[in-house]
C-alpha cells in the first residue's frame, strides 16, 4: 500500500522536516487563525516537488480532477471534508449541479465524476451532471469502466438561475476550469452559489499572482519557524502579455529567465548544493502544467525565442501570451526507479488525500503512472517521536503542510482577484 | 481487519436498513438541518444493540474513555472533526487542558489519553493533563504500556480560571464524567471554555431524560423514513427517585416494570417476533451501563425487591435512587462465536470510528474483548448498489446514523438541562 520511498535528502530538508514536525501544533493554529481570515477554495489540489535542498509547490489547481486517483479507504476525509464545507457555504442544499470538464473519452474522467457524486451524495446531496457542449461536454450516457454509466443532461437557464429539467439546484459545483473562457449559461448566476467562483478559472487566474500571494504566505510561515523562505518558495518572475515579434521583446524575457537563473545560483551556492540550477518558463494562465521551456544555461537562452514560438503555437490561445519564469525544483523522490512526483487534494481547509505522479526518468528503467497514497494514520499523520526523513509519516505530513500554504496562497488569490470584493481599505 | 459478523437477520431491519441506504442523501441532508439548530455534544460514544428485528442506541456517553480502541488509521478522521470542533468553539486556543477520569492502574487508561492527546496536538493545540485527586487521579507520571509516560500535573486554581504551574489554558476538556459530583475547582470558571459542560456530567445527567429526548428525535427520524419509530427505539420509563422500604413503593416499580414488557411483549406481536421480551432496570444517573435488573417474566417480579436492594447497595451513592426501566433489546451480532455489541465514537458531529465490544455468551465458546473497526470506506460507507444486510459496509453506515440520532438526542438533552440556558418562549 505504501510505496517504498527513496528520497535524497541532505541537510537543510532534514532541519526544516525536523522544524515543521516539532512546530507541528503551532504550525495546526496558524492555519487555523488563517483560516478565520481567510475562506479556503472549495477543492484544491497541489503539485510538491522534493528536491531533498529544497521543498516547494509548483502548481495550484483550483478544479481538481483526479479524484479517482486517491485511495479509496480514504474517502471517509473527503465525505467529512464534504461536510464541514457544505454545511458552511450553503447549509440548506439538498440539490448539486456538478459540471465537468470535457470528456476526454479516458475511463479516468467518467471515474472521477463517480467519486465526486459519491462523496457529495454522502454529505447529504442529490448530485446530478450537467453538460457544457461549448467545453466538449456532451448530454448523452458517460459509460463507466466497471459496467453502468452516469448521466449528462442538457442545461436549462432561465433568467436567473441554472439547472437541469426538473432539477433546481442550490449549488452548481464546477469541475471545469474554463478554459476557453466563461460560458454565456454561467454568466449572472446570482440567486445561486457558483464553486469555485468564475475568477478562479483559467480565462481570469494568472499564476504570477498565484505566486505572489504565495511568497507572501511562505513568508509568514517562515517566519513563524524561523527559517529561509527560499526553502519552501520557488523563485519566480512574470512578463506580462509579451509580443515576440517585436524588436527587443526577446531580449527582455531572455534577460529576466537569466536573472531568475542568477537568484537561483547565488542560493545554491549559499546552501552548498551541488546541481546545475534551471529554470522553467510557463505559460502564466494556460491549464495544465503550461510548461514551455526549461533553460539550463545561459547559452540555451539563445535558442529560447523559438521554441518558446513553438510552444505558444501549440496552446493555440488568443492575445498576447504572458509568462511565468520560475526556479526550477527538481524531484529526488524515486517509486521504483521513476520520478515520483506528489500531488496533495484539498476540500475545503482539510487534507483529503493524495498520490504520487510517476515519470520514468529518460534513459532509465521505471514505468510512469500514479500511486495513490493511503494518507491514513501510518502516512498523514506526524509521529514527533521518530527521527525526521527516516519513514513515509513525516513525509506526508510535510506535503500537506507545503499543499495548504500553497492553499492559502490561491486564497489570498482570489480576494485579491474577486470582482466583486469591496474596497474598503 | 473487518470482523466476520454474523447477524440473523429478519424481515423488518432489512427492510430498514434498505431504506436507511436508499434515503441516505435526504438523511444527511436532515442532520445537516438539524446542527444548524443544535450544537452537537463535543465528544460522544453510543452503545448501540441490533436485534436483528430492531436496532436501538442503549446508552450514550458523554466522556467517552475509550479512543485507545479506535483502529489507528482512522485517527485523520479524529483529527480533521477535532479541528472543525476547536475552529466553531475556540478558533484561537492554544493550550488544552485535559483532565482524566480515576486512573484505574489498567494500561487503557494512559493509551487512551495519550490518544486524545495526540489527536489535539495534531488539530493545533498544545495538551496538558491536570489531575483531580479527589477523583482518582493523582499528579505523578502515568507509565504507557509501550514505554514512556504521560505526567499528571497539579491543577492551579486562580480566582477566575484553571490552569497548571506555567500553562493557562483557554480550553479545559473533562474526560472525566464526574460521578462524583462537580469538585471546586471546576466550579465557577467563567473565563474558559470547559468542555463538556458541567451538566453533561452524571451529577446531573438523568438516563429518562436523555431517552425522552431520544423518543423525539427517533420520531422525527422516523417521520422522514415513513417508519415505524419503535424500530430504533428502545420503550423506557422512568420511576423517579424510589423510597423501597415505603409501603407499596416496590409494587408501583413492579407495575412499571410490567407495563413496559407488555408494551414490549404487544410489539413482538406485531411483528411476528418470536423472541421473549425482557425489560433491563438501570440506575438513572450512574456511570458505566448502571444495569441492576433483567426481568425477562412476571414472575420475576416478585424478586425484584430484593435484587433491586442489592444492586443499589452495590452502587454505593447517596440520596434515593432513581431508576429507568428499559426495553431490552438483544444483540444478535456474533464475532467469532461472541457476542457482538457496537460502540461508535464521535467528535463534534462527526462519526470517527468505531468498535465491538465482545461478550461471550454463557456456556457457549467464545472470548471478551474488543475489536477495533476501520470505520473506512469499505466500512463505513454506504454502497448504495449493494444488497442491503449482505455487507458490514452497509451495516456501519447504519450504526453511525443510529449513533448520531442519539448524539442528536445528547444534545437535545444538555439544551433541556443547560442551568444557564436563557427561556424564551
Amino acid at each position: 500500500m505504501v510505496p517504498h520511498l527513496i528520497t535524497a535528502l541532505t541537510g537543510p530538508i532534514n532541519e526544516l522536516e525536523a522544524r515543521i514536525l516539532e512546530s507541528m501544533p503551532a504550525i495546526e493554529r496558524w492555519f487555523r487563525l488563517e483560516w478565520m481570515e481567510h475562506t479556503p477554495p472549495f477543492y484544491t489540489s497541489v503539485d510538491v516537488r522534493n528536491a531533498g535542498f529544497k521543498l516547494a509547490p509548483i502548481e495550484t489547481q483550483l478544479f481538481p480532477h483526479e479524484f479517482d486517483k486517491l485511495a479509496p479507504e480514504m474517502l471517509p476525509l473527503a465525505v467529512q471534508a464534504a461536510m464541514a464545507a457544505i454545511e458552511k457555504i450553503c447549509p440548506e442544499a439538498k440539490n448539486l449541479l456538478l459540471i465537468p470538464g470535457p470528456c476526454t473519452g479516458a475511463p479516468e474522467h467518467a471515474q472521477n465524476l463517480q467519486r465526486l457524486i459519491r462523496v457529495f451524495n454522502q454529505a447529504g446531496l442529490n448530485v446530478r451532471l450537467g453538460a457544457l457542449p461549448q467545453h466538449g461536454a456532451t448530454p448523452g450516457p458517460l459509460a463507466l469502466p466497471e459496467g453502468g454509466s452516469l448521466m449528462l443532461e442538457p442545461l436549462v437557464r432561465t433568467r436567473g438561475r441554472l439547472g437541469l429539467k426538473d432539477f433546481d439546484p442550490c449549488t452548481i459545483l464546477l469541475n471545469n476550469d474554463l478554459s476557453g473562457g466563461v460560458p454565456p449559461e454561467l454568466a449572472g448566476l446570482h440567486e445561486q452559489y457558483l464553486l469555485p467562483p468564475l475568477h478562479a478559472s483559467w480565462g481570469v487566474r494568472r499564476r504570477t499572482i498565484h505566486f505572489r500571494s504565495y511568497e507572501e504566505v511562505a513568508k509568514k510561515f517562515a517566519k513563524l519557524l524561523g527559517m529561509d523562505p527560499w526553502l519552501i518558495h520557488p523563485l519566480v518572475a512574470g512578463t506580462g502579455p509579451v509580443d515576440l515579434a517585436q524588436t527587443g521583446v526577446l531580449e527582455a524575457v531572455q534577460s529576466q529567465i537569466d536573472a531568475v537563473l542568477v537568484k537561483v545560483r547565488r542560493k545554491y551556492k549559499e546552501y552548498g548544493i551541488n546541481e546545475k540550477p534551471y529554470v522553467v518558463v510557463r505559460s502564466d494562465a494556460s491549464a495544465g502544467l503550461g510548461e514551455l521551456l526549461v533553460v539550463r544555461d545561459p547559452k540555451d537562452l539563445e535558442q529560447a525565442g523559438e521554441r518558446l514560438r513553438d510552444g505558444l503555437a501549440g496552446q493555440g490561445r488568443g492575445g498576447l501570451p504572458e509568462l511565468l519564469i520560475q526556479e526550477g525544483v527538481p524531484s529526488h523522490e524515486r517509486v521504483n526507479q521513476a520520478v515520483a512526483e506528489p500531488v496533495v487534494t484539498m476540500i475545503d481547509r482539510y487534507v483529503i488525500g493524495g498520490f504520487y505522479r510517476l515519470q520514468p526518468e529518460p534513459g532509465r528503467e521505471g514505468s510512469g503512472g500514479i500511486v495513490p497514497l493511503a494518507f491514513a494514520e501510518a502516512q498523514q499523520l506526524p509521529r514527533p517521536g521518530e527521527k525526521p526523513g527516516a519513514s513515509a509519516p513525516n513525509r506526508f505530513y510535510m506535503y500537506g503542510v507545503l499543499a495548504r500554504l500553497a492553499m492559502l496562497a490561491a486564497s489570498y488569490e482570489l480576494e485579491a482577484t474577486d470582482p466583486n470584493a469591496e474596497i474598503d481599505e
